[in-house]
């Protein structure tokens, strides 16, 4: 009997945020899989560290920094088929996510490359949005409003174009578009109404009006923008 | 000294689906605090039974089933009040929160009335959307793609408009507005590429095409639909 591919979201940062669910399966495993990037610590492994059993076998997908595809999928090639030799003997996989696996997760690649042939479970985890919201005192979405979450990375024609249809905004991946992204805010005249946020549930996080963001932002950094003028009495 | 209202999203339903956190804070609690729709379980309540202690005391928000505003409004005032009287005696109230309490959350009425005066912490947790993702196995989101969240009671032409112009959609709240969003999504012909979830987590759980979908649908339902081709590999 194959074994089954486990993808577990463990959240945005917060060893806590994890869910019973993924921390139990964490416990459990006998072979974790998880990316890293361009050889630095794993993030998805620090948050689940104190949960790994010092016996278990790891499997590092190590990507590499850079915008082209072919690399990066390369990795996930390789990757994918080191945990196919775990499953076909009959051992399950529980491959870590930051966040939840199917947003915006690196889950995602794997899920194409074994779903076909492996059973899989996919666990959710809690999100860098609702974090970010929590963290910010900004409640994301109530009754009847939309939500839009945009990536950073987008061109500015189709941010700004995006951003002027909305209601309430998360954008993503800030990282080096951060001063695109303030621009195109700046020009549509909503930087009152928006907040900045890196690393949030961690330590070293930082929330503030995105009037007062940093100069440079680091990866794993968000800005939420609402527009509602009384919309939670 | 005042006590600390604390807003814990519980999770999609699922009670493994808690966070860690959410569940030391609840089994800690001496107060809860939560909402109950016209008499009926509180969800939030059932999800998080198992961790509430045997001697805590329980605010119940009586919430009437209407769409009306004010009656519902009228529910919140006077668990605030009950709230602030536990608060000011310096007690912590843990108030419960079906998915995320910034997420189309109940917790934003109780924030709106008591976070100005009142120590608040939110702890994020798992929502819907990517619960059903999950279940569905239907990635939400990869790379630049953009998410929109949309509520299922929106005019016609405007949830026409809405998907229209998006990439990747979750419509929340579908219920009574079943046939409507499946007429909206029939017209673009986009049924193909779309899922029904209900009640995701849960063991009654309902995952299947949108074409096969039942005529009623409950609340706590959604249609996720997504328009990339070959997005994740």
């Amino acid at each position: 009997m194959t074994g089954r591919l486990i993808g577990v979201g463990v959240g945005p940062g917060d060893p806590e945020l994890m869910t019973l669910k993924a921390h139990r399966l964490i416990c459990a495993a006998e072979v974790v899989a998880y990316p890293s990037l361009a050889g630095a610590q794993s993030f998805a492994r620090a948050i689940a560290a104190e949960a790994i059993a010092a016996d278990a076998r790891e499997i590092v997908m190590d990507v590499p920094m850079t915008t082209a595809r072919e690399p990066a999928q390369a990795a996930y090639d390789a990757g994918a088929a080191e945990i196919a030799t775990e499953l076909d003997a009959g051992r399950d996989v529980v491959c870590l996510c930051e966040g939840d696996p199917f947003f915006y997760g690196s889950f995602m690649y794997l899920y194409a490359r074994l779903s076909d042939c492996y059973e899989v479970e996919v666990v959710p985890g809690v999100t860098s949005i609702t974090t970010c919201a929590a963290r910010a005192g900004m409640p994301l979405a109530a009754r009847n409003e939309r939500l839009t979450v945009l990536p950073g990375p987008l061109p500015e024609d189709e941010l700004r174009a995006r951003i002027e249809g909305a209601e309430s905004v998360a954008i993503m991946k800030v990282g080096r578009h951060l001063s695109k992204i303030r621009a195109v805010i700046d020009a549509l005249d909503l930087t009152g109404q928006a907040v900045y946020v890196e690393r949030a549930s961690l330590e070293d996080e930082v929330v503030c009006p995105l009037a007062d963001a940093p100069i440079k932002a680091p990866y794993f950094s968000m800005i939420l923008l609402t527009k509602g003028a009384d919309p939670w009495l």
